[in-house]
C-alpha cells in the first residue's frame, strides 16, 4: 500500500485537477432556489460522468423526491474495510452578488486561491477525495480499501431526503467509517478533525397586520405596524445577556465535565482566534462560556434575515401589511429539533400582540452529533494529516451542522471521520468564498494517505453485490 | 360671476377630462427614485403644455436643484383677490407591484373609479382645479379671481426645494389664500376641510456588524447579529403602551383644551370609522387619546420598513453584515423637526450595543401647520362644497404632512385652504390607489364655485407683473 506513485500522479496532474474543479464550481447548483433545478441536474450529471472517468464502478444518479444523489463505488478490495466518502455538490445562493469581487459561478484564481461559491463548501473539499481515488486507480488499478461515494445535492437545505434513503439502503451502504470533508482547519498549520457537530432547525415567522399598506400619516400612531411588531417579538427571543428566552430551550442541553471543557480550551480556538476569523472586535453571547464553547457546546438562535415594508431606495410613508423573519437554530446534545420546534412555535404565539397575526413554519431539523475521538478511524485520519500536511491535527468541535453525520452513526453504525480541509478565512456562506490551492494539494495527499491507512482498520467483509437502490 | 356656463362646460366635457387625467396618471413621476428623473421631466412638460392649452399665462417649467415646478397664472382680474392653487405631480413608487390588480401606471377605469398610482394623491385632485380653471376660461375668457398655479414635483420627498423657492419669490407669489387639495373627505357625503397637518421627519438607521456575512454555524452564539441588534433597538423606540420612548420626544407637544377636543370628537371620525378605513380590527397606540387624536394631535413614529440578511426565497445560514431601517415621524405643534432629529440621533447612539455600529441619517423635516378655521377663505370653501357636493364640510385635522402648508402661511402669510376630494378608501400610498369619478365631477364643480366665492374675499391689488423667478 505504498502511496508514492499515487502522490506523484497527483502532483503531476495538478493543473488538470484545478481546471476540472473550476468546471465543477461553475454549475450554480443552488439547492434552496427552485430556479436552479436544472443547474443541479447538470452538476450531478457532470459529477457522475467524472466519477466514471476516474474508474469508479456502479456510478449512478439516484433520484430522490428532491435533488439526486450521485453514487459511485469500488468494491474489489476483498477482505478489506469499506469507507463511505460523503460530500455535497449543492451550494447556497451567490447573493448578494454586489459583494463579490468576481462572479460566484465564474471560478477565478487569485493569489493561490480559487474563488467561487462552493469552492470550500463543499465542492472543493469533496473533489480532493475524488482526485485521491483517481490517483490510486490510475497508478495501481486498485484502491487500498473498498469505497462507496455518496455525493448529495441537498445538504444546504438540511438533507431532507438523505436520511430516509440511507435507512432504506442500509445493507447496501454498510461501511466501517464515513469520511466527510465539509469542515475546516484552525490554520494552515493546524489541521483539525471535528468530533462534534451542532444540530439545527430552521424557522420562518410571518407577521401580518392591515390587509394592505396604509398611509403612515393617516394611520401612524393608531394601527400596530407588523414590521415593528416583528422587531419587538424578535427582541424577546434573547435576554440582555444573549441567552435565548424561549421557555425550556436549555432544558435538555448537556452539561460537560471540567475535563472535557479543559480539553476544549487546550485544543480549540481561543476567543482571539474566533474574533479574528470573524473579523469583528467584540464577542457576544451567553455568559460563562468561551466563544468556542458558545459556538459548539451551547445552542444558538440566529436571525438569518428579516424584511418588511419599504427598505429599498427612496422612501414610502407607509405602515406595511406584513413582515417576515428567517431564523436558524443551532442545537446541541441532547436537544431534540422537534421539541425545540414546538417550544418556539408556542412562544411565538405567546408573544404575538393581539393586533397582528403570526404564522410560524419550522423545517429542516438536524440532530446534533458526536464521534468518539479515540476511534481507530479517527486515529488513521490523524496519521494521514501528519503525512499530508506535516502537522498532527487537533480534535475540535464544529459549530455547524452536517445532517448526515448523525445519520451515518445512527443508521449505519459507521463513525463519521470529519476531516476538514477548509481554512477559517474561506468565507463559506459569504461573498468571495474561496479554497486555498495549497490546501487542495495537501488535502489530496492526505486523502491518498488516508485510503492507505484505512486498510489497517478492522474491516468486515464488504458487501460486494449492491442491491437495487430503494428510493421511495 | 355666475358659474352656470362653467358648470355646464365641465359636464359636457367630462369624457375628455377623464381621458386627459388618464394620460397625466400614466407618467411614473416617482420623485424618490432617481431612475424616474426622465419620467418626472416628461410629466412636468406634459402638465405645462396642458396649462398653456387651457388658457393659463406665463406658463413655465421652473428648474430647482431637484425636480421642476410647473407654474401658470392668470392675473387679469384687476382689483380682485389672488389665489394660489397648489398641487404636486410627483408620486410615491408603485411597488409592491404584485399587490396591484392593474399596473400602477396604466390607469384603469373600474366601477366608477380610476385606478393608478397618484389617482388621488395628488394628480387627480390637482386636476380638478385645472379643469375648473379651463371651464371658466373656455366659457367666459376670464376667471373670477387672479390665480397662480404652483404644481411641484417633490412633495413625496418632503418638498426639499419649494420652501426656499417661495422664500426667494415671495413678492411674485403674493396671494390672499392658497388652495391645496391633497387631503380627503370622511365619506362621499361628508366633505372635509383640513385645518391642521402633522409635520414630519424621515430617518434611516443602518447597523453594521461583521465586515461580511458569517456562517451562522461557525459563529452563531458568539457574534452579535446586526439584524437582531436593529430589531432590539427598534423595540426600544416604543414602550408597551405604544408611547414613543425617545427622551424629550413629547416635551413640546401642545396640549389642547377640552373644548377643542370636544369639537374634534364631534366633527372628526370615530374609532370605528378609522378602524374600518384601515380595514383592521384592533387599534393601537398612546393611551388616553382616541384614534383620531392619536393620528392628529399626537405625534407618531412609524417604522416604514426594515431589512437585513437573507429574507428572499430559500434559506441562508448566515449572520448578516448589516441591516437598515426606514423610519417616518409625524410631528405636531409645537414639536420642531430639527430638535426631534437631534433627540432621535442621540437616543440611537445610546441604545446601540457596543458590538455593532449604527449610522443615523435624518432628512425631509416638515413643520406642523394649523389654519384658523374661521378665516373667510375657509368659509368660502365651505360654501363651495355645499354647492358642489350638496353637503357642508366638516372641519377636521389631518394626520398627514403637506410640507408647503406651513410655508404658505409663514412666508407668504396666505392661509392654506385644504379642500380634500379624496375618499378614505382611496388607498393612497397603497396598492390599487384610486380616485372616485363621481368625486372628480363634484370636485370640479366645487372648484368652479370656489373661484366664484373667492372673488368676495377682501383681496389686495394683485402683483400683475411677475418678476423673473429666482431659483438659486
Amino acid at each position: 500500500m505504498d502511496p508514492s506513485r499515487a502522490l506523484n500522479y497527483a502532483r503531476a496532474h495538478r493543473p488538470r485537477f484545478i481546471s476540472e474543479l473550476k468546471k465543477f464550481l461553475s454549475f450554480p447548483s443552488v439547492s434552496s432556489q427552485p430556479e436552479h433545478a436544472e443547474d443541479i441536474r447538470k452538476c450531478a450529471a457532470w459529477l457522475a460522468q467524472h466519477l466514471r472517468g476516474i474508474g469508479l464502478e456502479r456510478v449512478s444518479i439516484i433520484p430522490t423526491r428532491g435533488n439526486p444523489i450521485v453514487y459511485g463505488s469500488w468494491l474489489r478490495a476483498a477482505g478489506r474495510p469499506t469507507l463511505i466518502i460523503y460530500g455535497h455538490y449543492d451550494v447556497i445562493p451567490g447573493e448578494p452578488l454586489r459583494s463579490w469581487r468576481t462572479p460566484p459561478f465564474r471560478p477565478t484564481l487569485k493569489n493561490g486561491n480559487l474563488h467561487a461559491r462552493g469552492a470550500a463548501d463543499d465542492k472543493g473539499q469533496l473533489f480532493c477525495h475524488v482526485k485521491a481515488l483517481e490517483s490510486w486507480l490510475r497508478t495501481g488499478r486498485s484502491l487500498p480499501v473498498n469505497v462507496k461515494c455518496i455525493f448529495e445535492g441537498e445538504e444546504e437545505i438540511g438533507s431532507p431526503h438523505l436520511t430516509s434513503f440511507i435507512g432504506r439502503n442500509r445493507r447496501a451502504l454498510h461501511a466501517d467509517a464515513a469520511v466527510i470533508s465539509d469542515t475546516r482547519m484552525l490554520a494552515p498549520d493546524r489541521p483539525a478533525i471535528s468530533y462534534a457537530q451542532r444540530g439545527g432547525l430552521r424557522a420562518e415567522v410571518k407577521v401580518t397586520g392591515p390587509r394592505h399598506e396604509l398611509h403612515s400619516g393617516n394611520f401612524g400612531g393608531a394601527v400596530l405596524n407588523p414590521v415593528q411588531a416583528l422587531c419587538e417579538m424578535i427582541a424577546r427571543l434573547h435576554d440582555g445577556h444573549g441567552r435565548v428566552t424561549i421557555p425550556g430551550f436549555y432544558d435538555d442541553v448537556r452539561e460537560w465535565s471540567d475535563k472535557e471543557r479543559a480539553f476544549m480550551a487546550c485544543a480549540g480556538p481561543t476567543n482571539e482566534d474566533i474574533l479574528r476569523d470573524a473579523q469583528v472586535e467584540h464577542g457576544w453571547g451567553e455568559p460563562g462560556f468561551s466563544l468556542y464553547e458558545r459556538t459548539t457546546i451551547r445552542p444558538a438562535l440566529t436571525l438569518n434575515g428579516m424584511a418588511g415594508g419599504h427598505y429599498g431606495r427612496g422612501s414610502k410613508s407607509i405602515i406595511a401589511a406584513s413582515a417576515i423573519a428567517k431564523i436558524g437554530f443551532r442545537l446541541v446534545p441532547d436537544q431534540d429539533p422537534q421539541k425545540i420546534a414546538k417550544l418556539f412555535s408556542d412562544y411565538v404565539v405567546r408573544i404575538t400582540p393581539a393586533a397582528v397575526r403570526a404564522a410560524v413554519r419550522t423545517y429542516a431539523p438536524i440532530q446534533p452529533a458526536l464521534v468518539d475521538r479515540n476511534h481507530p478511524a479517527l486515529k488513521a485520519a490523524a496519521f494521514a494529516y501528519k503525512k499530508g500536511f506535516g502537522f498532527s491535527p487537533v480534535f475540535i468541535r464544529s459549530g455547524g451542522s452536517i445532517p448526515v453525520v448523525n445519520t451515518f452513526q445512527k443508521i449505519l453504525g459507521s463513525p463519521a471521520v470529519l476531516m476538514g480541509f477548509g481554512l477559517p478565512d474561506d468565507q463559506i456562506h459569504g461573498p468571495n468564498e474561496k479554497f486555498n490551492l495549497t490546501n487542495f494539494d495537501k488535502a489530496i495527499a492526505t486523502s491518498i494517505w488516508y485510503l492507505a491507512a484505512a486498510a489497517k482498520l478492522r474491516g468486515e467483509r464488504p458487501v460486494l453485490k449492491e442491491m437495487e437502490w430503494r428510493t421511495s
